[in-house]
């Protein structure tokens, strides 16, 4: 028997009515088993800069530390601004990835998900796998979530409703599940390996 | 004679000792004829949200959005993080370029320039690039200018003392200058023939 | 009366029956008023080596050379093979590239389009733009062509039918060649300037 | 005892003295204990053509992806032209990964490298990254190795001399190593577990 994975979720919106966000309810509600998806809020995080972190970090990104680093795997929500990230979530990664050398993320296994934009934002998306490499987070190739924004796929109490969707969602928080117990074996064993 | 090209500079970082904020003012220092440099503090601005743009759009909002329009052209001063833009930058940007159809960076000239990072943020700078292709901005290709920090550089006053790197930006300004003429010529060029 | 805007087109296809190719042709028979397009066969064309560049430069090179010199405006359709550019279309634009110095395709104004993949090719034109910073090429930033390929948009003929699709092209076509008029009187209008 | 890890080194030049083919052979040179390094050639492959492809593709594709599917993990020296991709290497694993379904680079770890240009070629090896993305390669992380070639660094005979560049391309083999290890055990063991 093995222990849950515990998958951590940060959406990059605010809005109240997010769709972004609302993926990542999605996400815990069609879990499979073995997994837990929690999901982080971002309201409090200010901007990093460098001024104010150190001993004196605010409360939330101390917390969103703990959190991550307490989490076996990440699923980020990301919407597309203007062909890119959203500054709530990149944000969020650069506070997790401070101080230099004790980011939480490294060797993180992690799978990304957005709605909207015209191509269900992919381009957000590919620029986070790039961020992914600087952090050494081990980012799921497929399946890749790129939902287009249509009417039906949310209901007006903001629940994805859309069963091919959902569908994906539950496929893609298996894969995760898969490679994060993949990546935890495959240490075990190769660090067991290396005590010998 | 023609009037001065009005160059509006929005930097990345927040911090009281940002290099990126460094060159801007090095930028307004070195400005050729028929260029001046103004520089935004963003340091105001909260993370963008559609729950609180519209009519009770923050001040600071409001303020970067007219200083854009009345500019002739946008200088982004681009730190790297973790491999892609500062949340700080990315932010003004998206600020900017609402309401949706009513965006002040549409058709603007623009050039990019950071410092610091393994490779001077051009990684960044080329997620700037791609989100200026929505934003329908005009960034000039050259010259890039990509500073690696690096001790004596700049002073303990924060004022950038490197003449090969003074030469650059003084360069970039310049172009940008003749790119910004060039694209006003060729538009008041076509529409005087397209009226006649 | 203005000189009409020659645009060479290049297909990153060696296909047959390409689609990218079939774009091309569209983009020929829908050409606006004061537009021609003309498109290039690349199969001749071997792998860029410098070692058979400079005096002895295959004749398909020199050609190409010589036909992307004269035109005003270059038009790219682009497939997409995993997530990137073909060799077939970014080969065409390295030997174009050079000699160091001397690249035919410095200043050109161009657009890019695409049939295929999952998003249209729109991975690969992203690729592209950067390739255009290099180069230092003018890409239009709209209308952005990203064709998923479907039942009914090209006939057995390998003819573009698809209205929508055709309208797009137009605008495409129409939008390349204001941007090179454009560009065009600037610099005559900017160089007269200069000259005074 | 672990079998060695078999490395199959592609280079992205057809130069005779190319440099990136060089660190290829520095590769092999100083490949760590269990890990032998081998370079295909890939001078007789063609431009990818479906029309090609099938019962009589090229005996060059039917080689490559061959020793491809033989390899334990890949090893990829790009040079980067005009700010991405070299068509040689793109190429190689266009054919590599055909027919669709059947691609030989799935699941397979590799690294990525690259000389020349003014970033060491970063910005093809991103690019790279991102067909990764498609192809399901894993490519680590970390080191990553942009080589800017200087006067040295390479002798007449094109052997890397540089110590600080050899000690790194004899870093990253054993990173791939590990790595190829532990994904090796991961799926060992997880598929142990699958079957109880």
């Amino acid at each position: 028997m093995t222990a849950p994975i515990r998958v951590l979720g940060l959406s990059g919106s605010l809005r109240r009515q997010s769709l972004n966000t609302a993926l990542l309810r999605a996400a815990a509600e069609l879990a499979p088993a073995g997994v837990t998806v929690e999901i982080v809020d971002l309201a409090g995080l200010p901007f990093y800069n460098q001024d104010i972190d150190g001993a004196d970090a605010p409360a939330a990104a101390i917390d969103l530390r703990a959190r991550l680093k307490a989490a076996d795997a990440v699923l980020l929500a990301s919407p597309e601004y203007n062909y890119s990230i959203a500054p709530v979530l990149k944000n969020a990664l650069d506070w997790a990835s401070r101080p230099y050398g004790q980011s939480v993320l490294d060797g993180k296994p992690a799978a990304l998900l957005g709605v909207g934009g015209g191509m269900g934002t992919s381009r957000a998306q590919y620029h986070l796998r790039q961020v992914g490499v600087f952090l050494n987070m081990h980012i799921i190739n497929k399946p890749e979530i790129f939902v287009v924004n249509a009417p039906g796929k949310f209901d007006d109490a903001g629940r994805l409703v859309d069963e091919p969707t959902r569908a994906l969602v539950a496929q893609q928080l298996t894969a995760l599940r898969d490679w994060t117990r993949l990546l935890q074996a495959g240490r075990a064993a190769t660090s067991a390996q290396a005590a010998e």
